[in-house]
């Protein structure tokens, strides 16, 4: 007889995803043992598939299934523009924009000394080499405009700058569809340094 | 080349799960991969034993790995008691009170005519067959107290009475450690009707 049994052992796996504690992990155990059985085999082929066939780009560090990502191995795009992103999800909301059609390099991270992420960790040799290729105009610093993306940002401009390579960063400002009165004046501030 | 790749596939696997979106699905999936990969096969094999091992208690209906519980199977709790109620969730909530010492049988789920949850559905046929069983004295009706748990326990109860079986309903009334000010009407009148 095993420690735990296999309701308890699913609660407590369950807790492990981000976001879920114990009362929404046995509401979830709960749900899929009583309606929605079909979900559980497919959830764990799911999971067995990606924890087996997703590593990452060797070129762009994003995840991929294959050595080189489907971004990185379509020779349409414009080789002059690389973009520098914390994450694939980053990466995935620029791609959705449909508005850019450089290359990508995923940082998976941004700096944070404190918490033990140095350059090493994201990556930042590897950027350089990468930007450093014949072809690169213009590396996109897109890290987030938080207090650890802008010092990242800033960290991996200056290493650029050193190499002689040309990096910009998204222009910061009001988003589309709001009105003024509600944004914060930060924000607002910005749009005013960065104006057109 | 499957028609969606191992991320993808994830992300919709992990929106099967109660509560969670697109948005909650693609952080899980981004969390797992970047941080936390020896959770994926953690998961996998849990929900794996969970959906293979995990069946109803052939007596109180509750999860159970084997064919009757460990509470059915507990000779020692008092058979004149027979709690009846919704959930599996609810009996382990029941159990952790540590004042009830006597058998349940669990509806999985309540009577809902418009949702097509019937009398059969919630297995009112088979509680009445156990709880016409020699030595039960006293069957207590803690289903919910809401619109649809409080008409599951009014059929529940005409049935019984109909067979000379007598049953309770758990008490409403202030929760312990509230202050009066602070607790609904509707509670508060149920707290007067019902005082002891
Ligand atoms: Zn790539
Ligand atoms: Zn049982």
């Amino acid at each position: 007889m095993p420690l735990l049994n296999a309701l308890d052992t699913l609660i407590e796996a369950l807790k492990r995803l981000p976001g879920v504690g114990q009362k929404s992990a046995q509401r979830m155990a709960y749900h899929l043992l009583q309606h929605d059985r079909t979900a559980m085999p497919r959830l764990a082929d799911a999971l067995t598939a990606a924890s087996e066939g997703i590593r990452h780009c060797e070129r762009c560090h994003t995840f991929s299934e294959a050595p080189i990502c489907g971004v990185c191995a379509d020779t349409e795009r414009d080789g002059r523009l690389l973009c520098v992103v914390e994450t694939p999800a980053d990466q995935a909301a620029l791609e959705r924009t449909g508005s850019y059609r450089g290359y990508y390099f995923v940082l998976l991270g941004r700096l944070s000394p404190l918490d033990g992420v140095s350059t090493r960790e994201i990556g930042a040799a590897e950027l350089l080499v990468r930007a450093s290729e014949a072809g690169v105009g213009e590396v996109i610093l897109a890290t987030s405009f938080t207090a650890e993306g802008e010092a990242t940002a800033h960290v991996l401009a200056e290493a650029l700058r050193v190499r002689g390579i040309k990096s910009t960063r998204l222009a910061r400002g009001v988003p589309v569809g709001s009105e003024l009165e509600y944004v914060d004046l930060g924000t607002i501030a910005h749009a005013l340094t960065d104006r057109r």
